[in-house]
C-alpha cells in the first residue's frame, strides 16, 4: 500500500483506561510502520469529561462559559499526552499538540466554539522529521487565545477539520460500534451495516447518526469534501464511508430508519393568524434554549390556526411554563400537550424520484393500526410523529418493508 | 488600606476540594473588595498530581518528559478554571490564565524548567477591567510553545515570579502551615513560627523549608527582591515574611534547626590523591540522578585519602553499584556503606560575626552522647552527620540550647 495521509480519532470508550489506550498506541504503530503520515485525535478517557462537569457543579449551577471550557479542555489534554507517552514507549516518535498548539482558531461561542481555520505548519514540521502527531480534539483557541470547545462530540469535528486543512486520504472515526446501521441494532434484528451513506443522509439519519458522529462534522466532510470511514477500535473490520454522493446510490429507496422516543408535542389553539405568528410562538421556547424538533401549522380558519410542535421530554415542563405565559399576548384560546411521543423517520437519496415512498409509509403504519399524529417532510427524509409507545414496532416494519429483514440479520446483532 | 497589587498563592491542600476552592474564593473575595489587583495562583487540588504520575506509570516507566509535563500541567489547568468559577458565582469578575496564555516563557528543561521571562500585559488589561487573575501555577511554555513544568512546588516560583514581573507590593503563600519554624513542631514541642527569617537563611533551611517553599521561589524572590509571606489559608493570621537582610537580623544567633532523617553514608577508602579524584568518584553517581548532599574529603596521608559522602536512603543501593563498579578504575583499596545517618543543621546569619556557635553545637551534642560522623559548614550554616536514631534528640537539644525552649510553646504546638 502506498504512503498515505490518514487522519484517526479515536473516542473515549476507546481510550478509556490506560490499557485501551496502550492498545491503540500497538494499532497506531501498524500503521506508522507503513509509512504513512498519522494525525490521530483523542477524546477525553471515558468518564473524565462528566467528572469534570460534576465538579463544576460543585461550584455553580451555571458555571462561567470561558471556565468552563478551560477546566473540559484538560481532558483531551491528559489522553493526548498519555497516547504520546504510550507511542513513545514502543518507539514511535510522537508529539502530543493541544488547540493552541495547532492553532486551531475558532469563534469565541465557548461550549459550542465554530472553526475558522487550521495552521497545519506545526503537523508538517512534525511529519517532516517522521512524527506521529497525537491532537487533542475537542478544544480550540479564539482570537483572544481563550480556550473554547466544540460541543459534545467535538473531536469529530476536530478530526473532520484536520483532514480537510491536511488533504488527507481518509478520515477514520473509530468507535465502539462497527459502523452506520440502518437502524438502531438494539430496537431491530433486522438492522444492518451500511458499506457507504452520503453526506446528505448521514444528516439526515442524525438522531440515530449522532450516537457515532457529531452531526456538525458531517457538515464539514460534506463542505470539504472529507471522506469519513466510520470503524470500530476494537477489530480490524472495514465500517461504513461516509461520503459525496455517488449515481448508484440513488437506485436505494431508503437507506435508514431514525428514530427519537423521548419526544413531547405541545398545541397552540386558535392563534390569529398574522405574520410572525411563528417566531412570536416559538422564540421564547427556543430563547429559553430549548430545542424545538417538528413544527406544524394548520392552514387557517376563520383567521385563526393551531400551531403544534414538540420538544425534548425533559423540556415540556419548562414549555408549558413559557406557553402559558404567552397565551394573552398572542391572542390564543389555550393549549394543550402531550409528553409521550416519538418521531420515526425513513431517509434514502431515492426518495426524490420516487413520490410514493411517503403514501407507501402511511399505508405501512396503517396497517399496524399505528396513528400519524404530525407529518413533515424534507428533500430526502418523511418523518411520523406517533405515541411514543409504537415507536419501536414502527422502526420495525418500516425498516422491513423498505430495507428488508432477513440478509445480515445475524451481523447486525453483534453490531453493539 | 490604601490598594495594592498582591499576588497569592494557593497550595493544593487549600484548594482540595470544591468546597475549600469556594472558601478561597470567599477570601478572595474580601480583598477584591477592599480595592486590590489581584493575581491567585493555584497548585493542582491534592492528590491530582499524583493521580495523573500513576497514570504515567502505567503507561511507561519512564513517561517522554514533554508529554509528561503536557500531562501534569492539567492539574493547575483545572484548578485555575475552578477557582475563577468559584470566584465568578460570587459575582467577582475573574479570568484563569494559564503558562502559554500568561507567557510565562521559559527553557526546555521539561520537569524542572526555568522561568525566562513573563509577559504581563495580559494581566495589567485584566486589573484595568477590574478581573482578579487566576493564574494557573507550576506551567509555562518554552520557544516553541510547548508546555514545561517547573518541578515539585513550582507553583511558589511562579507566584513570585509574577509579583516579581508585576512589581507587586506582597506575595503571599498560602499553606497548610502557620509560617516557617524554628524546627519541625511535630518533632520538638518548642518549635516557634519566625515572624521573619533572611532569604540566605531561608535557603539554609531548605530541609525544613522545602515543605513550605519551593526553593528556588526563594532565589528569585532574594535576586527580585519580593516580600514573601508565608501563611495559613485557614486562617487570617500573620505568618513568616521571607524578605532582605536587614540589620537587626544578625542579632539573633541562630534562627532555626534543621534536618533529614533519611541519609546514607557511603566512605571510599584509600583513593590515590590526585586532581580531579572527586569529579571521578562523584561524577557517576551524580550522573544517574543522584543528588549528594555532604561530602567531607580528609587530609591525605601518604598520597592516598579516604571520601565520604551522602546520598538519599533510598539511593543507596544504586550507589553502592555505582562505586562497587569504578572501586578499580580509580585505584581505591575499598568502600563501606551505612544506610542510617541523618543530618543536623543550625542556621543563623548571627554565626557569620560569632565563631563560637559551632564550638558550642559540637559541646552540646557531646555532652549529649551524639557522635559527630562528618562536619560541613557555610558561612551561617553548620551540619553535622550523625546517627538517623539520634537525628531528634539532636533537634531538639540543639533547639532548647540555641532558640530557648519556653516562651511560645502552645503556639508551636498548633503550627500543624
Amino acid at each position: 500500500m502506498a504512503a498515505m495521509r490518514i487522519v484517526q480519532k479515536y473516542g473515549g470508550t476507546s481510550v478509556g483506561s490506560t490499557e485501551l489506550i496502550r492498545g491503540v498506541a500497538g494499532r497506531v504503530r501498524k500503521l506508522y510502520e507503513e509509512g504513512h503520515e498519522l494525525v490521530v485525535v483523542v477524546s477525553a478517557m471515558s468518564g473524565v469529561t462528566n467528572r469534570l462537569l460534576a465538579q463544576a457543579a460543585e461550584i455553580s449551577a451555571q458555571p462561567a462559559a470561558r471556565e468552563l471550557d478551560s477546566l473540559l479542555a484538560t481532558g483531551e489534554q491528559a489522553s493526548a499526552a498519555l497516547l504520546a507517552m504510550a507511542l513513545a514507549e514502543l518507539e514511535v516518535p510522537a508529539i502530543s499538540l493541544l488547540g493552541h498548539q495547532l492553532k486551531i482558531s475558532t469563534d469565541a461561542s465557548y461550549g459550542r466554539a465554530r472553526i475558522k481555520s487550521i495552521d497545519v505548519s506545526r503537523i508538517e514540521e512534525a511529519f517532516t522529521q517522521r512524527q506521529v502527531v497525537v491532537a487533542a480534539g475537542f478544544q480550540g483557541v479564539d482570537a483572544g487565545q481563550n480556550i473554547t470547545t466544540l460541543g459534545r462530540g467535538g473531536s469529530d469535528t476536530t478530526a473532520v477539520a484536520l483532514a480537510a486543512a491536511l488533504k488527507a486520504d481518509s478520515c477514520e472515526i473509530l468507535t465502539d460500534v462497527r459502523g452506520v446501521f440502518t437502524t438502531d441494532p438494539r430496537v431491530c434484528d433486522d438492522a444492518v451495516k451500511l458499506d457507504r451513506i452520503s453526506y446528505g443522509e448521514m444528516l439526515e439519519l442524525a438522531s440515530l447518526g449522532a450516537k457515532v458522529l457529531q452531526i456538525r462534522s458531517v457538515e464539514f466532510a460534506s463542505r470539504y469534501g472529507v471522506k469519513v470511514h466510520v470503524r470500530s477500535s476494537f477489530d480490524e473490520a472495514e465500517g461504513t464511508w461516509v461520503i459525496a454522493e455517488e449515481e448508484d446510490m440513488e437506485e436505494i429507496l431508503v437507506s435508514g430508519v431514525a428514530f427519537e422516543r423521548d419526544e413531547a408535542k405541545v398545541t397552540v389553539f386558535g392563534v390569529p393568524d398574522t405574520p410572525g405568528l411563528a417566531a412570536s410562538t416559538l422564540g421564547p421556547v427556543a430563547n429559553a434554549g430549548i430545542v424545538i424538533d417538528v413544527i406544524v401549522q394548520n392552514v387557517s380558519e376563520e383567521g385563526r390556526t393551531d400551531l403544534t410542535f414538540t420538544v425534548p421530554k425533559k423540556d415540556l415542563a419548562a414549555t408549558e411554563e413559557i406557553v402559558k405565559g404567552m397565551l394573552d399576548d398572542i391572542g390564543a384560546s389555550g393549549f394543550s400537550a402531550s409528553p409521550d411521543v416519538g418521531k420515526v423517520s425513513v431517509v434514502g437519496l431515492g426518495m426524490r424520484n420516487h413520490a410514493g415512498v411517503a403514501v407507501r409509509m402511511f399505508e405501512i403504519l396503517a396497517g399496524e393500526q399505528i396513528n400519524i399524529q404530525m407529518i413533515t417532510t424534507s428533500e430526502i427524509k418523511i418523518s411520523v410523529v406517533i405515541d411514543a409507545s409504537e415507536v419501536d414496532r414502527a422502526v420495525k416494519v418500516l425498516h422491513r418493508e423498505f430495507i428488508g429483514g432477513e440478509q445480515d440479520g445475524s451481523i447486525a446483532n453483534t453490531g453493539r
